[in-house]
């Protein structure tokens, strides 16, 4: 007599589950940091450019090592009062330059809390069109690449940004997010759609586990589009951001993926 | 028969000459930096604070490389329209932070150029004011410790500045004016007196041969205040700053004295 | 045969309560305006200086009309990352011209949406220094009389705003906090002090009704200040500013008192 | 016997000559505001959007009111680092409150120097933005009769500035340029082409004639524009901009045409 089983294997993934904070500036507050780097394992914080200022960014790095949670520079274009999600028409020579200087200043006062930076994510309208546009892509990575070749580079996943970050020798994440909705191109779709957010936890997990299992994630108009994922991204004020990490972090658990920094 | 020689033994001696530069800031221009930094061996780039952007800097930096200057961060009071010259009550923290953040932004511009920064020196009404206040002079000097222990760190003479970089192991340089009057205290005379600036080139070198050869330099009232100096500082702005560059640089060769870095 | 009757005189009392509003910033929300408009009678409008900004303004007075409270500025120093709360040592030329051109800035918006500027209240760090320092106050003063001798001049009572005010012939409004305590010279305790807010209801309209019915408020030490109240002022940011405004209204109407724009 | 007379008909004829100043910026200096203004009849002052603070606009202010030149707005982009001169991705709505509120603020600094507001120009990215994109010059010129339909909007000529002006009720004044090229499209030659200014007094005072006197002007391949001229622009930072307009005045004077403000 046979006894038959049917074995799934267990195989064990790690993942790395990046949020956007120190997006606060002077007395006004953006969103409840403490809590959300509670639950992921990359910080990308604001530079001083779209947000952020030095004391903000100190609190932000504290906070980050208190959490153990990897740091890196999230610089954005020079623009407080867009927070940084409108495009300036700056030369890629001058993109280089404020993004360098973004790098350097939190790489300063995370240095002075013994905090090493792991990682570098332009932040809002950079990251949307040097996803399509090498010329910024390749402005930003050349920044990187000039601080340090140490620095792991995040990009949407097989955009421009991971091209640029392979040219200039840099170790690349392609990212996929977690609360947004994909375009057919492959780009973020657009907060000027009512629907470009992800508001509903179980539809995350999906998207992040189908991305991860079977390397797709289904477009705005179900296309499957193949995507790699080094590295799964929430945004910090999307509402009840820390429950959906929180959330993720046991669904994808579940399924043998664990958290663990880039 | 005795034949006697008055000998005056030649002693060979050295000074650094350095200058404030960089502050200029999107489309206005400060100072004629390209001309005064052929004449001076050290320049304290702004850092974004009171003065300069991203794109300032590494210009600034470019043109201090091609001109062989020692490269230095100087750090101001976030405080654009003012140009850190007026004093914003900042606790010793935040000054901490702001100083930290802007000598890792002009560190991470400058290493884009193959550039290590030498020195930091503060600027304006942070400078003024740590020369005498022992906390703020101290939250200065932590923010450069923390960065590097290898930053020589420019202070007033025989000032608050120079006792903090010595509280936190770093190399201080005592720096005396080459264009500024001292009140009796050996602070510089504020800008709100007519008489602040030394304007004549005579009087200026000689203020610098008294400190260099005697020790000394004459205070508002001819009071003689001992002073120790490393480096000799000259203001960018002050009219006529090259060429009373040019003729300090002849002066002091005259008598041996020779510009050389920190 | 005598009938004695025991009368209370109903007096009729009308009484200001202002509050501060329009303070976000970009995307950074401060204080629920929404809300704590629905139950003042003067809004005072930051300008752009510490805080606001032409959006945040337009919003700010389009709600305010909604909610039929009047409108003024509440120019402050010019210091976002300061949020006006620390004192810029500007020249009193120089804060004439920063208030006046933040009041002007409010004026034009309130007129495309059909509102007068009915008052000008100066902000933070100005308001609290200007109460105790002459010239500043006259800077302000003569900056709202240059504009209008129709603004009303809300100052902390008795203060030097209100002598400066006097001083330019403008109508003043004596100013007394609901959520502030008082030091022995008149002065708004600092919130340096963790008791400088009043947290408790009870002991808010206490104070509110003392200097309303016996003209004093209990000083920090239970000195009685005597006061002028023309208007009552309630900070949106205080933790259940809105539940503090409406326990507050209850409370003055219950006496008599009723609330009523100046 | 006949006696011939050749007459040439005298026909006096008036042209506003119009100059961008204030674009100064706390210590930084734009232009010699002082020379130029002495030589113009119109002066559109900056008002702290793309250059200018409250200070320099009182100044600008003061100065132009010596000089006897009617004052204007000239509001742009809130963009300091960028001068105004790059297209911030704004959507209308902000435009016009943006456009409103520095109306307001140099309005309320004129006022407080007896002066009156007689035009509103847009700068730099927003002017020629604006000359093209209807939605955009609705929004300003919306924003000015907001303000008073007393105010003159100032447009390049023929474009859709011009038409939004007309629109929304106000008297609008077709300028034209003695210091710039114009492509075939009526809209001025891009800073990014060498020749996109006019470096040539002789240029310049035939390009004023040939638009006065016979209604056109050359573009950059020779074709004839046919425009309007209600007033002529300089751009203060042209080099030797003073003495070109003293050029411009004296050449049009012997061609009968004066200068006089709008």
């Amino acid at each position: 007599m046979w006894f038959c089983y049917a074995i799934t294997p267990l195989i064990m993934m790690n993942i790395d589950l990046n949020v956007d904070c120190g997006e606060s500036y002077g007395i006004w507050n953006f969103a409840d940091d403490a809590e959300i780097l509670r639950h992921v394992t990359s910080a990308n914080v604001a530079c001083g450019g779209h947000a952020g200022d030095a004391d903000v960014m100190r609190k932000t790095v504290i906070l980050a090592k208190q959490c153990n949670v990897s740091v890196g520079a999230h610089p954005g274009y020079p623009d407080l009062q867009g927070f940084g999600r409108r495009v300036l028409p700056m030369k890629p020579d001058e993109i280089y330059s404020f993004v360098l200087a973004q790098i350097g200043a939190l790489y300063a006062i995370a240095k002075g809390e013994g905090v090493e930076l792991r990682h570098v994510k332009a932040h809002g309208a950079l990251y949307l069109i040097a996803a399509k546009d090498a010329a910024i892509a390749n402005a930003i990575a050349k920044a990187v690449s000039a601080f340090s070749r140490e620095l792991i580079f995040i990009g949407l996943s097989n955009s421009q940004l991971i091209a640029a970050g392979e040219n200039y020798g840099l170790r690349v994440a392609h990212e996929v997010s977690a609360d947004r909705l994909y375009e057919i191109d492959g780009i973020l779709r657009s907060r000027e759609h009512s629907d470009a957010v992800i508001h509903d936890n179980t539809q995350s997990l999906k998207q992040v586990l189908n991305v991860l299992k079977h390397g797709y994630v289904d477009a705005v108009d179900k296309t499957k589009l193949k995507l790699k994922a080094d590295t799964i991204s929430l945004h910090s004020d999307t509402l009840g951001a820390a429950a959906r990490a929180a959330y993720l972090k046991r669904g994808l658990s579940a399924t043998g993926i664990h958290l663990k920094p880039l």
